[in-house]
């Protein structure tokens, strides 16, 4: 028994059951009644160990090496043993050894963070975490992001113990390979069990908080004084790698200026990133850092034996209640392995065949590779049941609160099926042109405003610029700390922050649709979140105003150019560039519809006509005709504009009709959409036939060839923007009607 | 007097002259001799100050509101009085003055920060820089960057006041206009005096950081005990919108790991960002952010009214060498604008007719907009003869490290003036098609190990991958806070800083040429500083490597695909994808000599082999022929690849041609050097009437009809990767010599 416990046995059997799952009490019934409950002795020192440091963990140390601050032991949790904490070692060293052997059979990989973590891994996923392994998506489950993606045959390894059907023993073999369900960073679409998509560093903490904020908001909206419908935790292992990246640290000012009292991260303090020891690049103090950012902060100094410390730091972390709590768990990366543990080899690199022999041997292992030993196969089969159970236990309580509830069940079960309420885009506005011109940063608000009622999943907000952006949901309050009902979220000025954050919230429930804003310019910022967006296929709706030299004074820092064409070279995102306000109604109606892809809607600070002709239809073709004086599908010339040059090509297209041209107007709205439709819709848009065509894009005109073709003219800015007024700049750089009308003549 | 001062009249003169000028003692005689020092008395308690809070600048407050530590008084120093402190005021809201009037002019622009912020302006421009207003390029300035760049007419007026030509008063009139001086946000291209380009949140702080690495590295390389010829500080103002940023974590964490103690960065703590008060999204204790971050802090509390302490703190920031400072000013944005001042609506809009006279009412300015009183201008009219004292002090400093240090003043003189040593190119490597098969990126470090040697200039690192993007310089240790004459740098995970760092050496001087790596899919970590490269024409060389689905087993979160059309479309960089070592060659020529373009460099993790017909030349001209059978100019087919395709093109072409085809292998190194051919060079590569035309390249098809025209076919990926070993991907993606050979024939 440890001996800093001084809890009877059943203080301690109580406090174990809320640790497990929370304070409602029919939880605690389930683990009593259905659950095997492991029990384990105070820490063991393990023979093997590399490190001998102090087990007791201690808070907010000032330096690593030089803890000012005296250390003072937590309570430690500790049980009569029932199972051994044999079992327990002997189910870590299992997760090692699968992460070990899977890596060397790829001979690809990294084993470093597995090895080192696997004991934070058996806790979260054997003693602490609630799911269900046969329905990985059950809405209350706690959610687990490996923010250190890199390491993700320690997560592999405990979805298979846990007995996920996504990861076999065949997929632990197939580690890295061709068509497998284990690729080389998790990916929330290859593997059920995986919530978001990690590995780029950084990213995964920031989509934890964003996990955290959907729960925290969920929670403040359905959970009722009878019925706490909504109870989970969101916990995350994050490396030093993660730590260093801006958009950590992003993310991390706003969960602790938000108060996310249930996000509980592990930071993996091992010392070794790939270059080597810390200690080159990476001296600061991160528990200072953190407790400035508002997180509470607890250091277990023996991540790699200390199992009580860390059953302790958990209890602790889910005492603190408004605050998120870091867990820094000093860990020797590779641990086990007696030649390489504690540096950089072992990180990225198979540890080769007779390094694996020899940490066999020091961690005495007799097994082959791949095997689970069956006392460990055993212990872990429980979750299977147990998962079923706390399953069936909340659609209990689920039935329970929808008869009491019926209006909130039914808003929450949308949210959770993602199924959109009948007769939702009824709320879409429409214009004529006899409505006023208008930014379509202002139509867009117009839009926001009157789907977030019909909409119960829409919440979002900007990255300080919401007056700018015109994202505020009128009827909403802002999501605060004490206020988190509300649907608009300060993201302050965090881009790259705020587009993980709502990759997380966009993960965390079907029916949940994040959208974020700032000035286009500022993708720049937070593009590594939006291409995770299209990669892992979460719907966020990017609201990006200002999105060309029309924004005007602020000058070429804040003047996009090459924007549109780098998103449309993006896979399975949408980049829409409506025009006017039924074409921002078009934008938004694909942006919702599109289940599996985020979109991108570039929006004008410049008000602009409403032209007649657009409609939503035709934005969700992509491209489509606005108007036209020819017949036969021969028109002389087409002119094909986007945005707030849709309104030029137009201009231009009436004078050339006063010449008696026939002249066809394209809206080209989304690049992707017109290539999904039809060759014959195509043909009937842009005839093969037809090489005279002139584009007109406040943007580079990289890529216009495809639509124009080697004949045609594509009007753009092939050079950064000026600081002066708009209108200024349009008639400078040649963005205008006489313009168009001149390359037509050319073109024709 | 202020009553914490407890210095002498004497002890205080000597003071303030080293706080001047260093420790120096040629700087002293210069600065007591030729110049008019300005002294002041203590703190003036203005009656129109917004607020009223304590006036002695206090260290690390735990909370803004609720400082839980002892306030304590830094060393006030004082003077006797021979310019009046009211003279002081006024140039004070001289420089208020000029921010509002032309913000109103222009009717656009932030007034906000420059009124705040006008007390640490003239105390930095007046009484602490060393400049020379008629050579801003002046090598051994102090440099000052302004983060909060929408701030910019604080630098305009402290330029216009301070006698730099490049900002007259008729380009304070022009503020924000087409073609003037005076952009909308700071540019150093437009603008002398300004030494980098700001306004993008977060990049100028990170800029700083480098301007002060580049002086740290300098110094230690080239200083003698008996002549300090590199010495200067580097000053910042950044606000509460650049500390949200993450950039600016990341480069203040590597700040406080090298110990850059003269950095000095001034935090404009006004509470108010454009959303309205920092409550809303940004309560973290910056304070103890950046303790953990290693910086020391001060804290200015009135930064209004408190001259004395903001001198105070500049001084105990100097006193402290091991360190770089932040200095906390809690100032009122907007401060003398009665109805306005501490409000979002004075941050990013002018003050509108009404509100500028009851300014002026208000802070007793009864002068005409744009009127520099008499006093102040002749005030400042010395510093036109301090500069020039200055700088000429410092060329007779050189002139004697000259005569004793031949070699060194040689070197510093190249890295001051830009110019490259002779023949430098000859280091090049060149190989042949027997030189055995490597990846680009190994190449790559060939090139930078040859040329570190003749080339004083380059430094550089890694975000934390350098053993994977090859990119140490193997004479050379780290540059680190004992040993920062070394040149290579080790950056963290922190990519977004890094490349704001490299902008910053840079831009520092012009023959400084950083480079800087990572995997080429985390240039989207990175962006918006490679867009300020670009922008700012700051010869920054991008080593991205691991560049296309060759990586193999890392995935698709690891593996770009749309990265090369993104900067292709970007203005004024050049994006070079080399294919073997000559072309590696060519692309380091290329990026040294393009002195105001940044080059990215896409690199491959895997192996390539040394082709037949690729040259440095080559490469010079973006596109290229490197063999062909056939005569007359005119081949049957042209295939086009870049980089690691353009092996399997040459394949290709060997088929085809044993099936009797004429057929021409073009390289299509950067499409950026091919645009800026002659037409008939184009012709000779890409003859129009060939249109049989097949590219291949490992990444997006966008943009490729420009190059292989409607007839033409396109080999690339469209669609996100996928984890599984290389060779897999390429033949489950169709990136064959096969698929080349079949699409020749469909097109031919």
């Amino acid at each position: 028994m440890a001996s800093s416990s001084s809890l009877t046995l059943s203080q301690a059997l109580v406090a174990r059951a809320i640790s497990h799952h929370g304070c409602n009490p029919s939880w605690d019934r389930v683990s009593l009644s259905t659950l095997t409950i492991p029990t384990f002795s105070g820490l063991k020192s393990s023979s093997s160990s590399p490190t001998s440091s102090s087990s007791k963990p201690s808070r907010l140390p000032r330096r690593r090496a030089n803890s000012s601050r005296p250390v003072r032991a937590a309570a430690v949790e500790t049980l009569d043993k029932t199972t051994d904490t044999s079992l327990v070692e002997k189910s870590i060293n299992t997760i090692r050894f699968l992460a070990i052997d899977a890596v060397e059979k790829a001979n690809s990989g990294h084993p470093g963070l597995p090895m080192g973590c696997a004991p934070i891994g058996h806790i979260l996923y054997d003693e602490v975490m609630k799911y269900n392994p046969k329905n990985p998506y059950w809405f209350n489950r706690d959610r687990f992001v490996l923010s250190a993606g890199h390491g993700c045959m320690l997560q592999y390894a405990l979805l298979h113990l846990a007995g996920y059907d996504s990861v076999q023993e065949e997929d632990l073999k197939n580690f890295r390979q061709w068509g497998s369900k284990t690729p080389g960073h998790p990916e929330n679409f290859e593997t059920p069990g995986v919530e978001v998509t990690t590995g780029p560093l950084g990213q995964g903490i920031a989509n934890a908080v964003g996990l955290a904020l959907a729960e925290k908001h969920l929670a403040a909206r359905y959970n009722k004084p009878d019925n706490e419908i909504v109870d989970h935790y969101t916990y995350a292992i994050l490396g030093d790698g993660c730590q260093m990246e801006g958009i950590a640290n992003e993310a991390c000012s706003l969960a602790g200026h938000w108060g996310l009292g249930k996000l509980i991260a592990f930071y993996d303090d091992n010392h070794i990133s790939i270059d080597g020891d810390t200690e080159i690049a990476f001296t600061e103090s991160v528990d200072t850092r953190f407790e400035g950012l508002g997180w509470h902060v607890i250091w277990v100094k023996n991540g790699n034996t200390g199992y009580d410390d860390i059953r302790a730091a958990i209890k602790e972390a889910k005492a603190v209640k408004d605050k998120p709590t870091l867990i820094k768990v000093t860990t020797t990366i590779g641990y086990g392995s007696p030649n390489k543990a504690n540096s950089y080899s072992v990180h990225g690199s198979a540890l080769g065949a007779k390094e694996v022999d020899a940490t066999r041997k020091n961690l005495g292992w007799p097994y082959e590779p791949f095997h689970v030993p069956e006392d460990v196969k055993k212990h872990w089969s429980h979750h299977v049941a147990a998962g079923a159970a706390f399953e069936a236990e909340w659609n209990a309580k689920f039935a329970e609160y929808e008869k009491k509830y019926k209006e909130e069940a039914a808003e929450l079960k949308s949210i959770i099926s993602g199924e959109l309420p009948a007769g939702w885009e009824k709320a879409l506005p429409t214009y004529t042109p006899e409505s006023p011109a208008d930014a379509t940063r202002n139509l867009s608000q117009q839009n926001l405003n009157a789907l977030a009622p019909v909409l119960p999943g829409l919440l979002g907000g900007s990255a300080d610029l919401a007056s700018s952006n015109m994202t505020l949901l009128k009827m909403f309050g802002d999501f605060q700390k004490d206020t988190p009902e509300e649907r608009n979220v300060r993201f302050g000025v965090r881009e790259h922050g705020m587009g993980a954050i709502c990759n997380g919230i966009a993960l965390h429930s079907p029916g949940l649709i994040p959208y974020c804003a700032t000035f286009f310019v500022f993708t720049d910022y937070m593009r590594a979140a939006i291409r995770i967006s299209a990669l892992s296929e979460s719907r966020v709706i990017y609201v990006m105003t200002h999105d060309s030299i029309g924004l005007g004074e602020d000058g070429p820092t804040h003047q996009p150019i090459e924007h549109l064409a780098s998103f449309r070279a993006m896979p399975n995102i949408l980049m829409l560039r409506p025009a006017d306000g039924n074409e921002t109604a078009g934008a938004y109606k694909v942006a919702i519809l599109n289940r599996k892809r985020p979109s991108i809607l570039a929006l004008s600070r410049q008000k602009l006509s409403q032209l007649a002709g657009t409609s939503i239809e035709g934005v969700e073709k992509g491209g489509y005709t606005v108007s036209d004086n020819s017949s036969g599908n021969k028109p002389d010339v087409i002119l094909i504009g986007t945005g707030s040059e849709l309104e030029i090509a137009a201009k231009a297209a009436e004078e050339l009709r006063k010449e008696g041209k026939a002249v066809r107007v394209v809206s080209f709205v989304s690049w992707e959409l017109f290539d999904e439709q039809s060759d014959a819709y195509k043909e009937s848009v842009l005839p093969e036939a037809v090489t005279a065509r002139v584009s007109i894009e406040a943007g580079s005109t990289f890529g216009w060839e495809k639509i124009v073709g080697s004949k045609g003219k594509s009007i753009g800015i092939d050079r950064f923007g000026a600081s002066a007024p708009a209108g200024k700049i349009y008639k400078e750089f040649g963005l205008t009607a006489e313009a168009v009308v001149a390359a037509a003549k050319q073109v024709s």
